[in-house]
Formats: C-alpha cells, structure tokens, sequence
C-alpha cells in the first residue's frame, strides 16, 4: 500500500507545493484511488507513474476548491487518454452539479460513465475487490468527511501440515484453498478454505482525513487504525492569532489527538502558503515538526509534494526513494 | 508592450507546456491583461512577476477547458490575495454560468466584483485608458474569437520650434500640451494641443487567435496589425491524418495567412502534445518550424512556455532574457 502526496498546501498553490491531493496505490498493478483533486492534480500526476486509465476511484473529503478545481481538467484528461472504464467519483452531493455544469457549458463530455456516490449518506460504505471504504464526518466550514481505507482479500497462509495429515495432497487444489475456494476431492471429500488456511495478520487500515478543526472527531475512525494523514495548517501559535474561522487544526491540536488514539504513523500535510523553506522570510514549516514531536512521539512525517510512503504488510511506514 | 506565455500546449498539459494562457503587459507599472485561462495559470504566475491583484482584464478565445479550467482557481486566489478591484471577464456568455455554479457549489465567494462582458454580442468592444479591444469571430467546434489589441494614448513630441516662433515659451504649459491637454496662457490665447504636438509613430496592434481551421478570417483583424499570436497546432501532414473534426490550423495555413496579410511578426503557439523535444520519440516540433518558414519569411517564433517577448514602439519584437 503506497501513497504519494500530490499537493500539500492550503488554500494556494505555493512554488514548492501544490493544492491537495493524494493518490493511495493498493490492490493490483498501477491500481491506485485519489483522495481530493485541487487544481493541476493532473499536472502533479504527469511527474509520477501514475495513470488516470488505472484511476479506480475518487474521493473528495469536502467542496472547496483547494480540494476540488481539479476535478474538471483531470476527468477531460482522461477522457482525451481514451478512458472507457466507469470511475466512482465519492463525495458530497454538490459534485454533480458542479461537474455537469461545468461539461454543459465547457461543450465536454466524458468518453467514460461518472458515477456520483454520495459520501455524505447515513449509510454511506464503498468497497472493491481489495478496499473497503468508510467516512467519518469532521468539522469544517462546510460538510467535511475522512474516509478510512481498510484492505481486504488478504493473502492466506496454507496448513500445509494439518492437509498432509488429513490426506489432502499436494496439487491444483492447495492453491484453490489458498486463494480461499472450497475444493471438492476426486473421492468427493468436502475441503474449506477456512480449515486449511490462515490469514496471518491484520489488513491495513489508513484514514485520510479533510479540513478538520477537531481531531477527537476521529476517535472511532483511529480504532486500530495504523495511519492517519490529517491536516495541519499552521501552529497553535498562529491558529490563535487567526482566530477560529477558518476552522483548520493545529499541529498540537493533531499531534495529541494521534498520541491519545495510539496511533503508530503520523503524516501531516495540508500547511499554510505563509509556510517557506528555510533561509526564506516568514514562518518555517520545522515549527510544525517541532510543535507536533513535543505530544507525539510515534512516527511522524510532514508531507512534501512527490513524496511517497509504503506501508508494508508488517505495518511499518517507509518513505520511498525514487 | 511586452507578452509572457504562460502555456503553450493544445488540450493537455504535458511536462513541459501547460494548457493555454497568454499575459499581455501594458499601460501602466505591472498592469497587465490576460488571453485564456487553462488549468494551473495561476501555478505559473507563481513563476512570473506578475499578480492578479493588478490584472486589468480577463479575455477567453471560446469556452474549451484547456482554455478555461484555471478561471475558478486564478479567481479564488486573485480573492484570497486580497484583491477588491473589479475585473471585467470578456468571453462567451457561457462564462457565466460555468462560474457562478462552480462558486455555488464550492461554497466561494469573490472580494471583488467580476464584470461578464460577451465577447460574441455584435456590437462588442472594449476599451480602458491603456488599449482598445475588438473582436473577430473564427472557425472551430464551438464559436471562437480572436482579440485584437490596439494601443491608446500615445506619447506626443511637442513642436517646439511652432511654440517658440508663436511665443508660447517653455514652462508648465509645454507639459500641459504634451500630455495632449489645451492651455490658456497668462494673456488668455488659447493653445491646442493638437496644434502644438504631434504623434510621430503608430499604435501598436496585436491580434490574439483562439482555435482556429480558417485564417483567412483574420484578414480584417490583421490590416496593419504588426503582431500576431496563432496557433499551429500541428504540421499539415498531421492534420490531413487527423481529418477536419477538431477544427485547428497547421503551420502551413497559418504562415501561408501571415504571408499574404504582410504580418512583420508571427508566434505560433498551442501545439499538439504529440510533440516533444528533440531527441525524444515522436514528431519534433522542429518540424512545425520548418513548415512554417517554407511560407512565412518574416519574424517567425513557436512560443514556449514563460518565454517573453516585448513588441518596442519601433514596432521591432524581440524576445526578453530574464
């Protein structure tokens, strides 16, 4: 399960960083979900591996346009890539008219079904063959969700031992029963997958989290989860000076949400265009890192554009070198 | 009069050209105007030293996403930076509906007031202190215009020796009559500007194409233009493969125009992204330079992407070195 950050500012684009987005690769080659769009998310995807003709699925965590002006440019992109696979866009209702307006007035269409889900339903679930997708409702200026990841169809593990003794031999059925299908014998002997085989391990869980001034929203999404990536636009210290409005979290306000929940990987992004590298005038995004380190003390990383991550099947979290 | 191409790709962006826009300069310390607004102009700005807080107007060619897809993220910025000064927006009237929904629907509001002028009405024309704007109708999938510029105000040359022979002597009145004012000196006589000064070069005249199969449209537009900006957005031999659907120009037609219209100067821009450098696989867009100059003998450019070029009041373009 690997991520790349594809815009980690807030609000603009910067020279350093784009608006958000995130594509999280899972489940077969080059299949991979993207988790908000802001504007040139197309053009970020141009610098990766990534193709908009494996594109499984869209998430939009809320409406504005940080998170969503790249819907349009991205879909006719697609569309002009030869697109013919349908594409679940998932996120609030108002993405229906925005997108269609849009084409209607733009003389575009789409050479590829849009399928609107509505992430804002009571009894909103998504799943494929190798996700299963919920969303958890945060606090914002507008209706605001994270959606939380869980993989499934994991590898089993034969009990080679308990077939042999059982008299099960080894052949075309032991990889039918590890692919987790009941097999029926030559004698006509009933074999389940669920006798003979294990999963040894937990599935992945990642939550990815919109603009959000309240991270104890998240504490069930955080049950058990491994990762969580959630905003943090500035300090406390300039949260306070801002005032409430904007309605964004802190970096402290984040950093004890993950201690209190356990969580073992942290990834912070979504930071203020005031943010600069350092050497340049204004605030450095280190007084993030500095403030978040002094409540949580697991794996933290503050996310820049083009980085990725892998989080393996031991639950470790690397960064990828490219 | 100076021009920044801010994309110079057709339909997609690729890594080395984004979608088109177009910034003209003029008229005042860092005013400028823009032609076109693909996904991400407001990205390459950030690259430009030119700010959306002293753009002076918005002018879209016809309303296809390559050129219009940066117009809610350019606006929403232009707000956030602060800007209240109003901004004509001149195009399609489909304009205003495609950024009235889009801001609806993503909660956003502008700091300033966005003033729709359609391009296509008949009697359409437009002026400030600094330009007087026109519009020519051009062929392609949907209606489509090319701007033309025209440069107002211009610098007058006192007379000095008519001034000095009519006894009108040197103070506050010769600056009077240069900046084009009558004046009433001490004794009452009454002294005309135009009498006294003249204007000793002519307006500048640039037109701006959008997408466009049939030059000869622009014979109108380009009687004593010095400059114009078309695109090209492939070799002939590409279009006749093609076939006529999606209505664009080669070089060939464009040079074989600018030729009978006696154009001084010819930048040709949004290029198929089937065209890459050299050295890469594909056509190089050497070739379209090589189709254009079989026909075009004047100053021939195929723009690139945050190339400038400045057109001098000697009506000479050449291109600015940062």
């Amino acid at each position: 399960m690997e991520f790349t950050f594809l815009g980690t500012s807030a609000g603009t684009p910067t020279r350093a960083r784009n608006v958000t987005a995130l594509a999280l690769q899972h489940g077969g080659p080059r299949h991979w979900y993207l988790v908000d769009c802001g504007e040139g998310t197309q053009h970020q995807l141009l610098r990766t591996r990534l193709s908009v003709v494996q594109l499984q699925a869209i998430f939009i965590t809320h409406v504005h346009g940080d998170h969503t002006f790249g819907l349009p440019g991205l879909l006719t992109s697609a569309s002009m890539a030869g697109r013919t696979t349908p594409l679940p866009l998932i996120g609030p209702p108002q993405l229906k008219p925005f997108i269609e307006t849009i084409l209607a007035n733009t003389d575009s269409s789409l050479s590829f079904e849009l399928l609107y889900i509505n992430s804002e339903a009571d009894d909103f679930q998504w799943q494929d063959d190798a996700l299963r997708v919920t969303s958890f409702p945060l606090s914002h200026r507008v209706p605001c969700h994270a959606y939380r990841f869980e993989e499934l169809r994991l590898e089993r593990k034969l009990l080679t031992e308990r077939l042999k003794a059982d008299g099960v031999k080894p052949g075309p059925e032991w990889g039918r029963l590890q692919k987790g299908h009941d097999v029926i014998l030559a004698d006509g002997t009933l074999v389940r997958a669920t006798d003979y085989t294990e999963i040894p391990r937990s599935p992945r869980r990642v939550v990815v989290a919109g603009d959000n001034d309240n991270p104890d929203l998240l504490t069930d999404a955080c049950q058990d989860a491994h990762l969580l990536v959630h905003e943090a636009t500035y300090t406390q210290e300039v949260a306070d000076r801002v005032g409430p409005w904007p309605q964004h979290s802190s970096a402290r306000q984040v950093a004890a949400f993950a201690r209190k929940a356990g969580l073992p990987h942290l990834i912070l992004t979504h930071f203020s265009s005031r943010y600069q590298a350092a050497g340049t005038r204004g605030p450095v995004i280190d007084e993030i890192t500095t403030e978040a380190r002094e409540s949580y003390t697991g794996n933290l990383h503050l996310a820049r554009d083009f980085q990725r991550f892998r989080l393996d099947r031991d639950l470790t979290l690397t960064e990828v070198d490219e």
